[in-house]
């Protein structure tokens, strides 16, 4: 057995996967620790270095994948990205980026890719996906004509919401999810045109129903897998025997003609 | 073969309906440039000649069409959405119009026409229309006296919001949504009127439990569509098949017995 | 031909039907316009005119079809839903009672009486309501606990929320329609009981959680109901050939075994 | 019939289990009636008096059931609940621990234990729990991610809102729930870091989705229970019968064939 060989026999071991499980999880009570300005008074120092441990154990780890499986770590989803999320941390981030620093806090979310029952959730939503395709591409359709109609009608008037497409966009999303849409937006809006409502109920009404249409969708498609997978091999099954047994039946009684004759 | 013929073939080609996209796309891009006014400062009069440029090639495209196909352009639905939403654009818009300026937009709904995905999903939505009929002139009839009502108790105290038929439908409107219902709407009204709450939470327990019966109206009629359409043929074709050979089986014993006769 | 039974067929004849469906529009419409100070101002006198002669046509409806149908008129829900939503009008409402005057809109709810479309969807909400018998009464036992320990804790605090029990329901009812629960009510809360949200939130989480189980609840029934009046009947017929089927030919090589015995 | 069968036989009896319950409802009035300060003045003594009779019925209720069923008492979930439901309120609460004073009224919950119907619904929503485990997992780890993420950006600008993880999650919760997302916290935000929208807006998203899945698992999940449940069975038995059919009718023309030979 060659280096490599072991080296995959070592990463792919339980005791592994249980280790690395427990480093995320310390890593991110560590991270939890490091927004309290109280606990980085006293502990910041021994914060920061274990965080800098747990962050080269996860470097380390791999890079031994990477030597294990070469071009095939490269290939499956997960590992991608957990090199990402782990890749996110190296990036220097002393030059005020502190943005970069935040997202430090997204290896966190290895924690899925170690544990099968949250990776399995996690893909159900991903395959769940590509159904609602077609809704999305409709909805940023309805999205853009809205934030255009809405710009060019109301942006003059009301700079703040509807000043530009990126604007009025944010101020559409706002409407779809309902929050102060009438208090806070568009009775404001009603006060300088009057008929204003002519263009945001249809909006809302045409956008929730989309939404309700993405949801039939979802829970049509995931009744009909759940369906499927159970009941049809069953299904199936008796149907090929009673078929079977029935031809046999002709069979025999066709014969026994034959022999007759 | 004809002109009308050769004009039919031409404008039914794939590539004459890439290009006609490309436009739309091009189009709903310049539409979106021209709400900028920094944009439109600099390069306002290439953008309105640009835009000109696409009108025409969407008249052009729609008179070809109409050309080939004669009458039969206005019987489907999807073409007589195309000359309308082109029509908008060319009515003479220069008096104050805004409004119809920033229709011109809805062309980009255009791309729904030509994309056969997108026109499946609008087409199922219409298709869903029908089924809520009953449940929408319901919810209509419960708007129109929740109205009268809530115009005749609240209006004189509360102008804004109940003033008159219109006012009192934009208001429950609102209330359905859930948006600001209580703290903004009617707290405001119980001060003045203590009772209000045995007018306003049943309309919104009623509307909100009709809504949730279109909801799974919607879900269970969805969900039937799906089942029919695929496991039905397989189940009556397995049940035509058994039905058949059982009959077969049947037809030969009773043959024999009569032979033996 | 009695006189009972000649007044039953007049008043179940559909040009009857028809005059009453127009009788209750044209009502509604009046009703309406009593909304508006400006056309009462100029039409008051003739709106009040035709909107008592639409009453009077109501009664005399009803009183012909007490006389035809005897007692059995007051078995049918429909009947007992048209006298009532009638009866309202008739009670003396000169005393200032106007919210009396208000509920003679409710007249046009009979609209719903006299078009089946309408009364098979109000049908079929009245029959999921037992369904949701246990959920509602599990609500207004949560609803119950809740304002009693939020009165006790933050009456004297907030008495405007939840100075009483009837205070506190309205209250926790609109923190269950999530409007305004954070920044209107639970923050300021939080301000003078910092725990607070060891209430609300948990109350927000099982209120939302029941609701979501009525709605499953709703639409599994739903599902079963529609898929066993359609499919059910096939399946059962499909089968019971089968077994026959099966019978008759084991009947058949039974009584032909006999035979040669 | 020893001690404990006949105490036994006495607290499972029908009539003993209305009267409890009927002591549920009683003391659920008088903690109603004690949130009232008029009530409480007048008749206080009384009520005080009463409720504590209403807790030595349930002490006595559970010790009795206690000697009857011994160990095999706290092996049933609703007794643990009733044991710990009735302890609360024997916890001395006299030391301004006004809490566990407000939480007696907990006591009422008991009237859940004692209604089957009431009974199989909790039982319904904690059944269904478990399926949620792995989606209620995902949310905590994208909560404290946020809260992670939310706390280090925003928490020197906002310190009310983002000041520490626990004051995030809070947030972040009221977010997810859309109650006053935009105009209460993300506008302001935005105001002074523009770009918070790409964090905020992409929370909702994963957030409502996850929501979502978890609704349809909920109802595919209820859905195939009650299709098994009903369904299954009756399939199950005419497949049976259908195979021992063919199976007989094998045997038997298998049978005569051997005969012949």
């Amino acid at each position: 057995m060659g280096f490599r060989q072991r080296l995959r026999a070592f990463t792919e071991a339980p005791l592994f996967g249980h280790f690395i499980t427990g480093v995320i999880l310390f890593n991110a009570v560590l991270l939890g620790m490091e927004t309290s300005p109280v606990l980085m008074a006293s502990w910041g120092e021994l914060i920061v270095f274990l965080d800098g441990l747990c962050l080269a154990i996860f470097v380390a780890e791999i890079a031994m994948k990477i030597t294990a499986q070469g071009r095939g770590f490269f290939l499956r989803g997960w590992n991608l990205f957990d090199f990402v999320v782990v890749g996110i941390a190296l990036v220097p981030s002393g030059q005020g980026l502190s943005v970069l620093r935040a997202l430090r806090i997204l290896r966190v979310l290895r924690v899925i890719s170690v544990a099968p029952r949250l990776r399995r959730v996690v893909e159900g939503f991903i395959q769940a996906l590509p159904g609602m395709g077609s809704v999305f591409l409709l909805m940023a359709i309805i999205f853009y004509i809205g934030a255009v109609i809405a710009t060019k009608l109301f942006a003059s008037a009301f700079p703040d919401w509807f000043g530009d497409l990126g604007l009025s966009a944010y101020t559409l999303f706002q409407i779809m999810t309902l929050e102060s849409w009438s208090m806070g937006i568009v009775r404001p809006v009603m006060e300088v045109y009057p008929y204003a409502w002519l263009f945001f109920v249809p909006f809302i009404m045409i956008t929730t129903f989309a939404v309700v249409n993405l949801l039939v969708g979802l829970i049509v498609n995931s009744m009909q897998d759940a369906h499927h997978a159970e009941d049809e091999v069953k299904t199936d099954a008796y149907r090929d025997e009673v078929l079977e047994r029935l031809e046999s039946i002709e069979r025999r009684l066709a014969g026994r003609s034959d022999m007759k004759k």
